[in-house]
């Protein structure tokens, strides 16, 4: 490739709304356009590393007996109403009717296509087990789009469904398929990735793994015990939180408190610790509205999803305090009006003695609280989020917390899909049964952009060889000189036999064409100028830096296929 | 690949709503399924097929500088908006609103998205020509779908979009483009396929190719003449007519005809040849709903097409005369009531005398009409279809008509879309101009249907080897037999390092191995059975029965090589 010829512009400028390293790179390197938010056309660059990724991905499914197949992106809403999701899923769903005033959904994720194919298909036990994929554009009607491809509407994804006929076989093949995902994190260059347990929201089952790409700019927190290896999401993260020093239970008294309405505040204003308080957090119900308060120890945070488990029900930060009766900054546990609302006391609280918490009542806490003795908890659930002062709950030491994106998830569905959309084969026995089931997805532009996350410097992406758009970018720094030209053409039609190669054939400076080179990213760089061709040289540097050399002409194509390898 | 594990079930009995052979084949050899109405599933095989074609597809992309890029199946309104279509094209564009009420469509071709992203990347003459093109999937809300793969609504499909300074460089790269097209039907395996002009259609601009793969369940009739090479799509196909032998002038009598009402009937009852009646054909604008009345002579039909690009709006045939004041059956060109109608005249009728016409009157026909004589006509158009009676237009030869499946189209845009949505680039004079495009489109499904239309024996597809899902099937008819499920296992096992393999490892029968065979189509069959394997050999069949030998298991890998080679 002439880069002359290389459709994309690329600039130094850095984009207003771009903060993470991937997306600015990803502009400014020419790979992606945004068409609408969170929908971009790729660029050739972008396109090939796209397709490196996916040859991996296709690659490392066809070596655990993957078929690889194609299910529409156009759906029948009737196959979501067999599943029960086309109720169930929120509106990241999109639907819409056809022509014929058919109901159809943009598919966001294919378990019910993959049901519908294997069904008619695998109708006897000697079929089993077996697992179908598809690399294949998906649309999810994502709210908050945003990080150029981290988090977009319309994806290529590579997802994976796998049918068994014992959980124990779906475990089994499980494990292949983690390793799989293993290796394809690998081969395409990410350095630091985490697996770790996850909650199996919208997917249902019981068990499920996310792969973590550690990045500070993920939106995800991931607890880790670097004792014992334990990892999951801070989502479904479980631990053993500091413990109080019970104080001595004092009477319930009532103090004014004008205008202290967080916990900081209140702590300083009575001079208590915040874990010697109760925080109020109130969410709302999707389904009916109605208020969820949660009590929690005062120096830690509520988990919403961790509550969502509780409540069976999606919530919401409830914001709006007008329709309700709840003192706003002042809600307590102690004689709550808890009619119409729904009350949850994390297990943080449990056995503590002479709290501080809201009185109910407008500008006024209450002190003395004792939780055994004061309130009537019937039942305390975990809905904190994990923080660095917890401590492992399998071997009681120290948890960190970092931050990731993730970058693939692995479910064990059971029998949800096969049982609600009635897939069932004939036993050795036969007997029908109901086979279970595992799905398997990697995001292909969330993979790329994280690749460039955890392989990048100042100055644009550093690829690994193994998903580098091009591997060797010829940089002829005297482009108007002949002989200077002829050295760099004759480079780039000896290496493009055996390598992706892109030359710098324009008339710039050495700066602009560097700058240039820095944003494809190329791993090797051969840079042809007059001052070296004296010596019948070229200078070969690496995009990491870790190589800088002068080489021979004659000698460049076996220092360049060394560097490579 | 072991047929045992391979997800798809083949059946004998031929579906029942699938006419086309293709359309039977892939059905009966499990290769696609149905999800909805045009819309399905690709299993292993055929996804196998697809991607081979894509490669083919990609490399000669490649070859005429195509820069692979891949553009949002969902796109934003505006841009539809911004190039005139989202309300010129009817309701095969899919429209729907997202979540935030913003219109959308599904991309059913992506000029303006090719345009959107270029517009912003190309704005220096030094950037021209390029070409961008991608594979990717599409929906077209099409009315009939029907055929299998032939006429979907959701499809994978090659797109190449290519932009220009100048009118001439259009027409040079066009041409290169239409041999790259030939040069992929040709290793696709494809025999017979001609290049026609064709209707520019909704696309727009001048100048358009179709390729037409041969075939008599094609839709399309194609025009051609065998001794200049003339060929075109009857849409736009012209031709010299075949000439009436001029009568003597009569006098207008109007006769009696109960209840004759078209003209096969009106010729028997008065004797008269239909070419030496006039027909009349009525089709309503969709705009107004008002009728359109098209004269043509009575022995030719009306081209729907050509009519349209007379009334330049869209119709459709008039069924209903309930709302209008015609007399169906007995509609003429004299005194015809012409308030709120169209009328057109086919060139055929230019200079006729002596005619048999309606009398716009129930139950009455008149004779004795001469155009010139009796007509006021200001223009005759060409609205009839070509017959195979006409004769060449460029030089005078008979004509035929075969029909055929478009496979491939070709435009040249102009500035169309590039005009209409502002793209413009400085040229060497600094000044602003406007680019010219061209777009050239592949659908792979389409294709691939195609090759089994155009290869195929009674019992299945004969894959060519450029496309086979697998090169080489094994059959092991003595599975039960240790030994030469050995013998198989091993043959297996060495080829598979060169070749795509599939083994037949069921305890089966030979015949029931050997339909099975048929339908998955590899070009060559190796068979072990304990019959051969007493002298030491296979035998070795090609699926399109060139070739049936006894080979030693020594020389098979040898031999599959030639084979295949």
């Amino acid at each position: 490739m002439l880069i002359s010829q290389l459709l994309g512009e690329r600039y130094k400028e850095k984009p207003a709304d771009a903060f993470l390293d991937s997306h600015v790179f990803l502009l400014r390197g020419g790979y992606i356009r945004q068409v609408a938010s969170g929908i971009f056309s790729l660029l050739y660059p972008a396109k090939k590393i796209s397709k490196k990724i996916e040859d991996i991905i296709r690659e490392e499914m066809d070596r655990i007996e993957g078929q690889e197949v194609l299910f529409p992106v156009v759906l029948p809403a009737e196959l979501w109403q067999e599943s029960g999701r086309y109720d169930s899923v929120g509106s990241e769903l999109l639907k819409f009717k056809d022509r014929a005033n058919h109901d159809f959904v943009l598919g966001m994720t294919h378990e019910e296509a993959a049901v519908h194919l294997a069904r008619s298909e695998a109708k006897s036990y000697t079929k089993y087990p077996f697992m179908i994929y598809q690399i294949q554009t998906k649309f999810r009607d994502e709210p908050r789009a945003r990080g150029g491809l981290i988090r977009v509407r319309e994806f290529t994804m590579k997802d994976a469904y796998s049918f068994h006929t014992s959980q124990a076989d779906l475990e089994s093949y499980y494990q292949r398929a983690l390793k799989a995902y293993e290796r394809i994190y690998e081969r395409v260059g990410l350095k630091n990735v985490k697996v770790i347990k996850s909650d199996t929201g919208m997917m249902g089952g019981q068990t499920a793994h996310e792969f973590m790409c550690v990045s500070e700019g993920g939106e995800d927190s991931i607890v880790l015990c670097d004792h014992c290896g334990y990892s999951a999401n801070m989502e479904v993260a479980v631990s053993t939180p500091r413990k109080n020093v019970l104080k001595e239970q004092q009477e319930i008294d009532e103090v004014l408190t004008p205008d202290v309405k967080d916990i900081e505040t209140l702590s300083k204003f009575l001079n208590v610790e915040p874990m010697q308080t109760i925080k109020a957090t109130v969410f709302a119900r999707k389904d009916n509205n109605k208020p969820v308060v949660v009590f929690i120890r005062g120096d830690l945070e509520v988990n919403e999803n961790k509550v969502t488990k509780v409540t069976r029900t999606e919530i919401y930060p409830l914001t709006d305090y007008t329709e309700t009766d709840l003192n706003f900054g002042f809600i307590g546990p102690c004689q709550l009006d808890a009619a119409g609302i729904d009350v949850i006391f994390d297990r943080s609280l449990e056995g503590l003695t002479n709290m501080v918490c809201g009185a109910n009542k407008k500008d006024y806490h209450l002190k003395g609280v004792s939780v055994s003795r004061d309130l009537e908890v019937t039942e305390f659930f975990d809905v904190a989020n994990v923080t660095e002062n917890d401590s492992c709950s399998v071997c009681g030491k120290p948890l960190t917390i970092t931050k990731g994106i993730e970058i693939g998830n692995i479910f064990q569905l059971g029998d949800k899909y096969t049982k609600a959309m009635n897939m069932t084969y004939l036993d050795q026995n036969g007997r029908l049964q109901t086979p279970v089931m595992g799905c398997y997805g990697i995001g292909v532009g969330r993979l790329l952009a994280c690749i460039i996350e955890d392989n990048h410097d100042e100055y644009g992406p550093i690829w690994p060889k193994s998903v580098a758009p091009w591997q060797i970018h010829i940089c002829i720094l005297n482009n108007n000189v002949e002989e200077i030209k002829q050295t760099g053409f004759d480079l780039y039609e000896n290496l493009s036999k055996d390598f992706d190669v892109i030359l710098d054939d324009r008339n710039v400076s050495a700066g602009f064409q560097f700058s240039d080179a820095d944003l494809i990213g190329a791993p090797v760089r051969i840079i042809v100028s007059k001052r070296n061709a004296k010596n019948g040289e070229v200078e070969i540097v690496t995009r990491d830096q870790s190589t800088k050399e002068k080489v021979k002409v004659a000698d460049v194509e076996r220092r360049v296929r060394e560097l490579l390898s």
